[in-house]
C-alpha cells in the first residue's frame, strides 16, 4: 500500500467511467452517500443534480462533503477528498457542465443529448473543492 | 430508471468484487466516506476494521451509517444501504469473517491467507443491519 501523488490522484478519478461516491450529512447527523457523474475542473469536483435531490439539501445546510472513487479488483485502490461545495444555478454553466459530464459517462457521442436532458431548469451545479485527497494506491497484492 | 426488489438489492450487493463504500459521521459533523470489503451474513453487511481505524472511532461515537454500492458503467445502478453498526472483538469471529471476505475479494486460494493476516488481535467485526434499502437500477440507457 502507497500513498498517490496528487497527479496521480487526479489522474484516477478522472480514468474512465468511474463514478464518485458523494458524502453529505444529513439533518439528524448521519452520513449519506450516493454515486454521482462528474469532471474534474481546476481544482474543482463538478457535478449536476436536482435542485429537490437529497445533496443539495444536505448542502444547503451544510457544505462540508466528502468524495471516494475507488479500484473494485486487485490491487486495489482509492482516493478520497474533503472539500467545501458551492452551489449555483446559472444555467449556461450547468448546461455546459452536463455536456461534458454526459461525454465521460455515456460517450462522446451522446454528449450533447445529455446536456440538453440534464442543462435545465431545475438542474443545480455542484463545485466541491480539493481541499485534502487521501489515498492509498495497491491495497491488495 | 426503476426500484429493486430486496432479492435482487441483496444480489447486487454481493456480486463479484463490488466493493461498499461507508460513510460515517467525523466528530466536527463532516461525512467521510471509505472503500470495504464485506460480505452479507443475514440481514447484515458485516465487514473487518482496525480498532483505530477512522470509521471505527466515528461509529464508537455514533453507530449510524450508510453503505452505497454502484455499478460504474452503463447502465449503471446502485444500491444504498442506511442502518446502525454494532463492533465486535470476538477474534473467533473476526478470524472466520476476514476468510469469506479474503476469499470474496481476493478469491477462494487465497483465503485462508487473508483470515490469517486480518484475523488477528486489534482487528474488529462490524454488522452493519440493513434497516433501509434505497436503490435504483438502469439509471442511464
Amino acid at each position: 500500500m502507497r500513498e498517490m501523488s496528487r497527479d496521480e490522484a487526479i489522474a484516477f478519478l478522472s480514468e474512465g467511467t468511474r463514478t464518485g461516491k458523494f458524502a453529505t450529512t444529513k439533518a439528524d447527523g448521519r452520513a449519506h452517500a450516493t454515486p454521482i457523474w462528474f469532471v474534474i475542473d481546476g481544482d474543482d469536483i463538478v457535478f449536476n443534480t436536482w435542485h429537490t435531490s437529497a445533496k443539495a439539501k444536505h448542502l444547503r445546510r451544510d457544505p462540508r462533503a466528502s468524495l471516494v472513487v475507488d479500484l473494485q479488483e486487485p490491487p486495489y485502490a482509492y482516493v478520497l477528498v474533503e472539500g467545501s461545495a458551492t452551489v449555483s444555478d446559472d444555467l449556461d454553466e450547468v448546461r455546459q457542465f452536463a455536456t461534458r459530464i454526459g461525454g465521460r459517462y455515456m460517450g462522446q457521442d451522446r454528449a450533447e443529448e445529455y446536456g440538453a436532458r440534464n442543462g435545465v431548469e431545475g438542474e443545480l451545479l455542484v463545485r466541491l473543492s480539493i481541499d485534502r485527497i487521501i489515498s492509498a494506491a495497491d491495497v491488495a497484492g
